[in-house]
């Protein structure tokens, strides 16, 4: 199987954050590339990378970044792909700053935000689009979310049980 | 060609910002269905409508709702199609209320959040997944870029040439 | 006496916070449940507890969740018992996302917000609201108010003295 | 039947807002008492207010005030009834000063606030609060609550089978 | 010299903020009192300290809280001595619901707000009103802004050469 | 009787909120003068204007500015008088900004601020300093809220009566 | 003369504001393009347009937007040339998202920015740069502060001067 | 070479950050001078500073504060050459009312305003401008932003194989 996402962040210092929306999809069986791309450091390969996107075969792509976070929208200036944003957190502002940067997105270019440091998120949001047309990946995020809602359950039996004490 | 891609508002008062929603996925030649379902007063219909979505072949929902804005969240709990969340701003809070609401989704759960009242941008973002599969909407996707780049650069023309009068 | 105040969080991370909300009760000698439901992962178990929840002799709801905090307004959705929603802190936006969600609900559907972390009143609350038909009730929570009164007059004649010496 | 509920203000200029309180309750079957009473201006008053609601024999106060909005803290503190607080909009800080002085009680005194402006739901949560003790009362909120429903199916008719023509 | 400033905080906790008003008063020369009183929990102590202050001789009042902080407004409700509100962080939201709910005082009865945590300021005001008619005070003040001037002064003169060098 | 309050803005656009200080104090029997001094445009003027305050025997000094509100804080760096500032609202930020930059001055230099847009009480503040050593000042103050309780009666006694109508 | 400042906007509605910075431009002697150039919906024109600034002698650029505002600091990747941004309010969030992404700008590639909707300031720092090495422009620019100054000090004397009458 | 640029700042606790500044410039070759100067607590040497700094040479002046930060607009008030301002975070506002302080000056007196803790690239700005008439200094800030870029994208590099493997 090829690579089907393309997982961007501006610094590497985003790799904690983000690595959590590439060990989903690897959890999910999808395959994806991760980048370090900076669309004010390496403005001209982080176009180039969007504008490419396609015809190398991937269908989303996902970008992190904090601050004046740009990158998903200008990754999304050059590709028609999907593209799902995620404000990474943990500056002076706590990550509104980011927030605000990806989601006020102008008519005519979307970003999908995801919640601050929201990279999980992100990872399961490419899964459920690829999924539109992969039955196997569906089932797989079928069952996935099937051992969420146990895992959930798990926790209110234990919880409930100790209080009952 | 069936109905791809489900609106849905909290309330008729969204229609207004949700109507560009509709609009834009008319003139990209995707069919689109409006509804009226509220998380918190016709709850059941809501779950309901998100639980049998993919069997109806849906392939993208977009919901926007203002203020405590559930509706968006509520859905991607009920179905694992994309689900595209629109802040509808013009509370005493401006929608920032509404976009926390939305954006601000626990692992597990994505909702594709956009700018406050970025219903348009909804309605390119559910085409551009399903132009994933469908290369004549991929065609007709790139062709509104065009005339969109095409505007910006008549209107540079036209300010350009006024200032230097 | 039987469960009368049913306290429901999203998520076991949350039980440092809303442990609060239950120990004020069993102070008070009011009879609580634990619970961990999930608006977004176990939507179904949800529902159905609100809607049952009058059914099995419940008066009160108190839900704790944090972020997009959706679990005390879809509980609401359910029951037309009295809903108090506690927004739980700590992620990158502080809260304030989870206080929002919780607050701004729409006409029709209310949630009584507490303040960020404001579990104890959660519990106080509820116990105000039993205390109306149950006198014994009202006498505690009146010994409650009056020790709390005593704390901080202990406290001013601690401080007060220190300072001048 | 007797009063049950006083809905307080802090200026009449609130009026406009609170009123929804009161209109709703008196749908509801619910009688009110309306009083226009400040925790700066007449601090004794307000005191007094609740500290002999009680025995006057009201169930809950709902209080409505703007921008350092005191008077559901300073209520609360005089009297162990639910105190409802309606955060009031519409200053400068379009009223997010309201609510954070109305929501972030400290632990021990407890006050349910209501989204800015949201008067409406302050009247059907004491409904609410009474319907534990009053079928009757029970009954016309389960029924008001289906009209409510029943207006959103048939808006959601409305509207979508506008868009399909 | 009789007291002339009153320190009041609504909690014990808050006394790690407040004493730096006292430390300022106690070394410009001017006695204060220091109390702890509850605009909550302690409703009519907190009344009658402010209904009696001016009768014993005060002349400002330094109220500090936090969250809700309404203690300074209260006092403020029942004399009219000039209240100086110290707005205490620390809480989920940083202090920014203390200083809306001290400084959006309605028209009528003001309090004078200073920063968050800014309780050393609290002092110096208070001097500087107290010097309005104390000119031996007055020298005191100005000797403090002479010391606090040079201190400016040679850590300009230190870093300015270290960075020479 | 000789001028004892300076009422200063940072533009005549200020004059419509800033009015208000001069009005409340007018009609207290406090005679005040008014400028315009700007912190960025006129700094030496307004530095001068502080500095020379004392010695004109101004005692209360209240300055009211916009956005980047300097104007107070630069005032109480030239003069130990009792600085009172007011926050002027109404640009894009609604005021925060301006609030912000008057109510966090650092340490060593207070400024005493009012609520945005809340002119009125700096008069009535610089009223209640003042009359720490004018007992007729007092007196009338004294007057004036027994004047705006009665106020709030009136208008009790109006919607209260209204209502059970 | 040559031009020497460029002044670009994302979108031909903020030429209301941007406007701004080309008069005061005008009226200081200095001469500016003006244009329409999206980072989102025209990237490539944009990008050459910053990575050609230099060598066709610009020597300062302006650039403002609204919402996500990507567009200053996407020029400012592909040019050292000095950029000033302005941030254009008027969204639902006010201009709070535009000022962000402007003023966040990550550790390498700086903006200057100014207030939401600053542009007038954006002219004038441009014309301060310039004057750096052309002591006409310095001359003109000093006169224009004289003049500002002046206007402050003639409405000095009116205002006073009505005020005392 | 004489010095050109000015770093300034209203206390030595801010040196952790304006110290960015001081190095960035030291290593493309700019010289610096580094200054104590409070806009509040030495307002005089403040003023003086900047009132004499293009005599003496200066270009560019490069000022940070935190809280109330009125340090660079004071400082641009008696200059035309361009102020830098810088944020300084840290406190319980966490740098917003820094930001706020400093972005949202008055028209006519610009500053350029950085990022909270953006001392860096306040010093890159400065390079810059001064770049505009030194062809040796924009050589060394274009082999800056090459080696910025080198090592994105040798962080680039290492992330994408490290997760391939």
């Amino acid at each position: 199987m090829h690579v089907q996402v393309g997982i961007v962040m501006g610094s590497d210092s985003d790799w904690g954050v983000m690595s959590k929306a590439a060990h989903v999809l690897r959890e999910l069986g999808v395959r994806a590339e991760v980048r370090v791309l900076s669309a004010h450091r390496t403005p001209d390969a982080a176009a180039e990378y969007a504008r490419s996107a396609a015809a190398r075969g991937l269908k989303v792509i996902i970008a992190g970044a904090g601050r004046a976070a740009h990158l998903p929208g200008v990754l999304a200036a050059y590709t028609q792909l999907p593209v799902v944003g995620v404000p990474v957190g943990g500056g002076p502002l706590g990550g509104i700053d980011a927030l605000y940067s990806i989601v006020q997105m102008p008519p005519g270019v979307p970003v999908a935000a995801m919640a601050v440091d929201g990279a999980q998120n992100a990872g399961i949001l490419a899964a459920q689009i690829l999924a539109l047309s992969d039955s196997g990946l569906a089932e797989r995020l079928a069952e996935y979310r099937r051992r969420m809602a146990e895992g959930v359950a798990e926790k209110d039996r234990r919880i409930s049980a100790e209080w009952q004490e």
